[in-house]
């Protein structure tokens, strides 16, 4: 198989009918932007004819969306690529993809799949695969052993600031917030490297990372400290962001030490969703802690946090101000907005962290 | 395959000449006792003749080493069972060990292995075992996806105490405590099962649990959750003790969060090793913190340190009763010897937690 690092090039991503859903967060990622691949198309038969970009965020981004592979394929030819572009609970793939993901295959179309549930395990795809030497593109199968890297102490020899993006639930924006902060540096001729801990970071292009819930356990620590340690040795790095995942606390999966102990992140960005009231908003799984006592969580393990994102999902614009307002006087922490605002004003929080 | 929690009998255990190093811990915990695996014979070329008891605790054991599979099978007869003894850095299989796994194999001896290398993955021993009906028991060997658990809330309904055995290192005596803690609430008429977490503790027989470090890490929170749920549905259970794995800030793999959050462990029983100064014993991976900013952190996850249990290597008695009572007086919790004194004293503070 191709290395997953070498995959690039032209795409259909199919999210079936469900891109106005946070499921669809894969197909969301490529609608916004990515280095890996170039998306000629959006499969999905209830969106159909519509742009992407207008359905997402209300930005035209030249994106059609085409009822089916059939229809897209048709009108513009064969892409590189299929890429899965949503993430279900569980990670099982839904049956409505077999039809299409078959008949990608058939016409030589690789297929990128992010779920735990990988094309390689079926041997009907095995083998229209191989009858049409299309590939099978399982970007969340652990690698094998002999290719998974143990924590070094060489991250202690990193010496640009290591920033995790960490957020106070799943799903609030942490990936986005970690991509404006890169986007904010390259404009201001400052050179940044997000690490990416998730499929939707591969993606998008991200060089250097791995997926971490699909990582053993024991090789998590290693892993993200490798990616570190390759990061800051090939490029020349101002700062080192982390993509965060879960949250400390949420406990279908509680992630954060990692970032903060093995890969020695000094530097926290938080990011809170403001109207978010339960973790993974489940009233059983319990309340999202307050931000006051998740920094206080993240000093306890000896790191600062710098800022703090919000999510002003289902906000008003006045409400969003006044949230920012209130959490800035509160904490006493630069408060940002990035989607009404962005995060300009992270800049010279970061140029501190260099003085 | 048998499945896992199904295989038991009588075994030989190898430690290859390792016998007094740390590595071999697996060998360490079934000469102190299973009720998995009878352990007829060690085989350690380096310690035969003697009696693996007295080499490893000065106790007596009854268990003969032997330097050879040949030599301990002509004097015993053959085991059901070879149980490779040693868990390496990075887990990969000793190039010695191979010989007589394959000797072991060819006279239809099932082979255990708790390293990440697994037996599977070699042909020459898959084709050795599928010849003569040998099984080979990769217990480290990841489980498939169809059969891994994703948390549940249901672990809020479980209401027995559940304590958290976490240490300040790995390899600091976590999963003893736990054990010396059951055998004092059996003793005392108190039903507590020990939820296991590495292959030791399954080595030794323990009913629920499973093998964190090579749990595929969006899994780890539903495979802890599920254990103590279904140790709760299926025993009339006083008490619920998880064995801890490495420390909340080793950085080589930092774990606690899992048992404290996903675990919902409210109680912490902490391990510490008094003369042990670095983490991992490497002055490289840093100081490991004070006791008392373990237990803020503890603290800052909402849960509660009810009691330390000190590891006293390389003290003498004096020195481990002075540090008793100095960490007593500082930290104004219970401070136990297990290995001098026993941990009698836990009932009193275990029964507290039921009023």
């Amino acid at each position: 198989m191709t290395k997953r690092m070498e995959v690039s090039g032209t795409a259909f991503v199919m999210s079936a009918g469900m891109l106005d859903q946070k499921d669809a967060k894969t197909t969301h990622g490529l609608i916004r932007g990515s280095e890996r691949f170039q998306t000629l198309a959006v499969i999905d038969d209830k969106f159909a004819g519509q742009d992407a970009g207008m359905v997402l965020d209300g930005k035209e981004k030249g994106i059609p969306i085409y009822p089916s592979f059939a229809a897209a394929s048709e009108a513009l030819g064969l892409p590189q690529y299929l890429v899965i572009g949503v993430a279900t609970v569980g990670g099982v793939l839904p049956k409505q993809f077999l039809t299409t993901i078959r008949m990608a295959l058939e016409k030589g179309v690789s297929v990128v799949n992010g779920l735990h549930d990988y094309l390689q395990d079926h041997p009907d795809l095995l083998a229209l695969a191989q009858k049409s030497g299309a590939q099978l593109v399982d970007i969340r199968k652990p690698k094998k052993f002999e290719d998974l890297s143990f924590w070094s102490e060489a991250i202690y020899q990193v010496d640009c600031p290591i920033i995790a993006v960490l957020g106070m639930d799943c799903a609030v924006g942490k990936r986005t917030t970690a991509r404006f902060i890169k986007e904010a540096c390259t404009k201001n001729n400052l050179n940044a490297e997000m690490i990416f801990t998730g499929q939707t970071g591969w993606m998008q292009g991200a060089k250097y990372g791995f997926i971490f819930d699909s990582t053993l356990n024991d090789f998590v620590s290693g892993e993200l400290s490798n990616a570190i340690i390759a990061a800051h040795k090939n490029e020349a790095l101002d700062y080192i962001l982390l993509e965060g995942q879960s949250s400390l606390r949420n406990p279908s999966g509680p992630c954060g030490a990692e970032y903060l102990i093995s890969g020695n992140a000094k530097h926290v960005v938080l990011v809170h969703e403001v109207k978010k009231k339960y973790f993974d908003d489940h009233e059983s799984w319990g309340l999202i802690p307050s931000v006051e006592s998740e920094i206080a969580l993240i000093k306890a393990y000896g790191s600062e946090v710098i800022a703090l994102s919000l999510n002003t999902s289902g906000c008003s614009l006045v409400e969003a101000k006044a949230a920012q307002q209130a959490l800035s006087k509160d904490l006493g922490i630069p408060v940002f907005l990035p989607l009404e605002e962005g995060v300009e004003g992270i800049i010279p929080v970061l140029k501190k962290l260099k003085q």
